[in-house]
């Protein structure tokens, strides 16, 4: 058996916490050939990366995330610090030599994110971006319905991915409100996962005609209490025109009154329709157009080891995954990647293409009308 | 007592029939003062209206509708024929002196509806239009949280009214394909709901930028099987600014699979979130950031007597209304503005407001960008 | 055509308002050979009966029940009073050679229900008892799903009405708390649709093992504010053995805090489960385990024009009817019944059947242990 | 820095893979405090064991289970073998000395159980069975709001535990038919966990009244295609009484088609009800009858960081865990008993009073009436 893939994390918040957890399930789960060994930890100070360290797992520990990019005996960088980082960590970790596997959203801005995409491409090395809920079973079941023209020919889909983490206006000010720590508002933190969604279950969009909202567009300093204008967007909503020439629309929201994990897809077939919603992740809804007269309904249906992924956590159906076990999918995936040599899923080019559509939706809504995909500008 | 109001009846099919049977209803239901005198059936036939007649309780008939209109001995005309008829048909109650009570949608495009408004406005009669949905109890009620402010801010909506009646490619060629016949497609028939549903819960609409489809662009002619081309949208899509500045999103479709009346809305506020689906017409979904931490949740508010005009209809809560409960509020409605002389709430103001909406969503469709609702072109 | 039936109402409480409401209706729903002529209502004085009259478009009133009775101009007796007057009422109709119309329950005890059983088989004209849920077309599709196989073998069953009208022990002490007027509590109130609901899906009820349960021991008299002592049943719960072999559960409650009704079925058969939930009337839920593998599913079929009796209320499918339209169905049938001379379904002798079970589940649960249906004592 | 626990896992089935995934990630998701050394692992021969220790992350495999009892390197025994060798292991490791871990049930029958927990109660080591399910979040918030009196006073439960494993007639036969290697059926495979978290929510029972089903009693053997009798219960239902004098119900089944993980409670008081419903696990619904009138209804909770544990897992609310997030929790839970010499939860103790409810239910059965839990006999 090969050893197991040597990985140094950078960063323990959130995102690096989940993925240290499954860094250590990803092999029990999936068998000893996706065995991780957490070599190294790097955070903001040395103390704090000793504590996240013992803490999660790792054998050792830095202050200084280059030592980390730099170390000999790591053969997966993880870069889950916050989004502003993201671009010059993981060009770092490439010109080492290193596979990356980065958190969302590849960087700040369209000129940042083709400059990695590039510089992924010529590096040879794996790469790979954290759109874990594309790895929910029910997604990939909901894509191979869709691919095997269970719901006939698709004509129309409905996304959405809506939070309430900033819906109370007192909600104080932080570095997702500011541009050049965030980039766009809930575009980049959710309206990606969204796009990303939409080209896992149908395909590139090829044209958007989109508007962007700041509803709060003062919140306070934390400490001081001093008000400073937010400078991304509350909400994001588009009309999409897919490569396919399907039609959709995007609605994208961290306002939403008591949406926790509002991401949700309806996609519309001649055929059938299926619906999912991440707060139901164990679930997809699927009409058939086909069933019996006077017996037809949504059906839901509960995940089961009889879908992708999910007899690797466990042999019995309805029992349910949970929102970490999508990133031992994903990680899962970056070492298959890595070991087979193919491309991961998704990829910084994917990482780009996402950034694209964010773009596109920011210039068509500042343009007010319809904007190509393939026509915005840097 | 006041004697019963006596009411004419042209046209005796899915709606005919249902205001037949609400006119039945709205005495025993809300009490003596709404009675309604079923005087008088005119039907495209002598035959047929006879039938018809006999069948939904009327004590007279007629194949010819202007002889309806020239009886002295009605009060109220109702019109429930198919579209291409409304206009001619409540011009010409109207110009009889008659109360007018029309079928949605008011007309068959901006210019007759102007024209039906203002003859409507300088009659003196009271005239209603049957945007239905928004008598039940549970939309009642939604607009009662969102006035009292129980939401707090509004910052968003999201609105939808989906079927699937022509869902299926091989749905044969009918009057509502025709633009002479019905006008717009899905728009006028669903969506002229949706607008008057917003309207009522959210107030005027201001801006919209609209996209609109035909996606099976041919029909079969039910005897013939000829294909013939299909003159209006089959999906109507739009982004949306209301008067108030708070902004949304319609989705309008006659080819949703799997959705049967799928009627809904979404409104954000900083302090709360309602969602409304007719499927389930008994039910309102209610969250308070307010309630206690760790306790807060979507509320499945069932309809009870505690809800306004529930308890016409049954003392008991959560035994459940239906879509003809609906008319009968909605009859009561048309009464009671007769007999006090105040305005009908939705009048034919409001038919004219609803079609400069979808007016505006056409135009901006075809125009691709952003229109002011009160900058439409007859 | 045969003229209207000519009906007498006694009552005008809850169920006499919706009873005169489907009267009214049920000729524009079902067409004119069911119609029905409001003649003459009885209330407990003059005065009440005639506001009542009045009010529900009846076209006489009397203050004395027994004048209606006896009044030649009528064919049926419908009574819609409390309980205990349900024996007398009836009977007295019986003898006068009406047909008779009773609420639920047929009377307070076994001895009254095996009296007036029997006089109405012996009387020769129709009787019909008011069990309005198993009009509903999901209830009525229920039955053909489970007679027509599709759930295989039935292996199981539950069913459950739950209700929160005495839930608040600070609800005051009312006529239903009482034996003497009200027989039993929860069972005679909820328990006995219940019971009607099991024998027409699923056919006799042999044994029973019951326990009932008086939560609130004591409620207040609502004027003097008295403690008085509760002398029935606020929960009623029972393991049942059918006929046919299949085992079951009942579960009756008056007490269940934010249920309102919580009339609910589940049948288990091998190669199927269906469940229904009277506060989603319009709704069924049906498993069926010929699906094909990864995409079984409980289905959430709307009520449509495909089901039984749905489309005489509307030609759309997922419109939604309500508990009053069952009323309108149930109607249909007794008129049915006396127009064909058929055996009205479900009729006096299904009312002997439902007090048959409620005896034995309160006589099993007095001993502690099983007791078959057919050995309870008078 | 204590050093970590040192676990040795018998058996690398279902469970003993679920164990191994959250003996990983305990560390990593709950603190350093609670670090798992894998180092020993049993299966039934050498090379199944060394197959699946390499698989599962263990240092070490042994084909001999009491090789790993009598390991000086292992403080915990975690035993995850069928039904039948519970017992024989778990007293062998007792008196190793080691503090034993054992999935549930804890023994084939009562005199077993018994012996069982009186020799853990001996041994001074700590013990713990494998009744995940009361570690879910929504579960333990589920116990803070009775216990905190948010529902008023308890009045009545319903438990099920219901799935459909075996309900297609075809299924084959198992060792789970077999009394001698399973004892009870679905009341010792599904009914165990109702009754422990019926203890959990509620305290002890106190009488039952049973009734128990094979409705197939033979079963096909998978190679030899010969029918076997099947010795054990495909369902349990129980009229239950708590020591607390409040009623409610039991019904377990493994014949329940389209039920996958169907462990269900509703528990109503006075002044609210609570529903759960592991296929929903990530949801709690509560009713509070102190909302405001008109805006009462069951809200939809959604698990968060707000409730108990969650946080360890996710900051993010709505997100969702898993059932195998359910066991890290339990084994962070044996560890932190471990730690501070506090008993677990649950313990060998629950073990047997949950055998003795499943044993009381049995025998009432077979004596058809009320049997006490203290009165049921070896």
């Amino acid at each position: 058996m090969a050893a197991a893939l040597r990985a140094g994390l950078i960063g323990s918040g959130f995102m690096g916490r989940a993925h240290a957890i499954a860094m250590h399930s990803v092999g029990p789960t999936f068998g000893a050939e996706y065995q991780i060994e957490c070599v190294l930890l790097a955070d903001t100070s040395p103390a704090s990366a000793q504590r996240a360290a013992e803490s999660l797992g790792f054998a050792r520990s830095t202050g200084d995330w280059r030592e980390l990019v730099a170390d000999p005996h790591i053969d997966l960088v993880d870069i889950c610090t916050p989004n502003h980082l993201h671009a010059e960590m993981a060009l770092a970790a490439l010109i080492a030599g290193k596979h990356v596997y980065c958190e969302k959203p590849l960087a700040l801005d369209l000129a940042q994110s083709i400059a990695l995409a590039e510089a992924a491409e010529r590096s040879g090395v794996r790469h790979a971006i954290g759109f874990n809920y594309i790895c929910n079973p029910m997604v990939q079941v909901a894509r191979q319905i869709i691919q095997a023209g269970e719901l006939g020919e698709i004509v129309a889909f409905h996304g959405r991915y809506i939070e309430d983490y900033m819906g109370d206006p007192r909600a104080p000010y932080t570095w997702r409100c500011q541009r050049r720590l965030a980039g766009s508002g809930a575009l980049a933190d959710l309206g990606s996962h969204l796009i990303n969604m939409t080209h896992f279950l149908l395909g590139p969009v090829a044209r958007v005609c989109g508007t962007v909202k700041t509803v709060h567009r003062q919140r306070a300093e934390p400490v001081s209490g001093a008000q400073r204008p937010v400078e991304n967007d509350d909400m994001a909503w588009a009309l999409v025109e897919l490569a396919s020439g399907v039609g959709g629309t995007f609605d994208v929201s961290r306002i939403a009154t008591g949406f926790k994990c509002g991401l949700a897809m309806q996609v519309h077939g001649t055929r059938g329709t299926l619906t999912f919603d991440q707060e139901r992740m164990n679930e997809l809804r699927l009409y058939r157009a086909d069933d019996a007269e006077g017996r037809r309904g949504f059906r839901t249906i509960l995940a089961g080891p009889e879908h992708p992924d999910y007899a690797a956590f466990c042999p019995a159906p309805g029992h349910g995954l949970g929102i970490n076990d999508l990133k031992v999918i994903e990680i899962r995936n970056v070492v298959r990647a890595i070991r087979t040599g193919e491309q991961a899923v998704p990829d910084f080019a994917e990482g780009l293409r996402v950034q694209r559509v964010m773009t596109a939706i920011e210039q068509s809504a500042a343009q007010g009308g319809w904007l190509r995909v393939d026509e915005v500008t840097v």
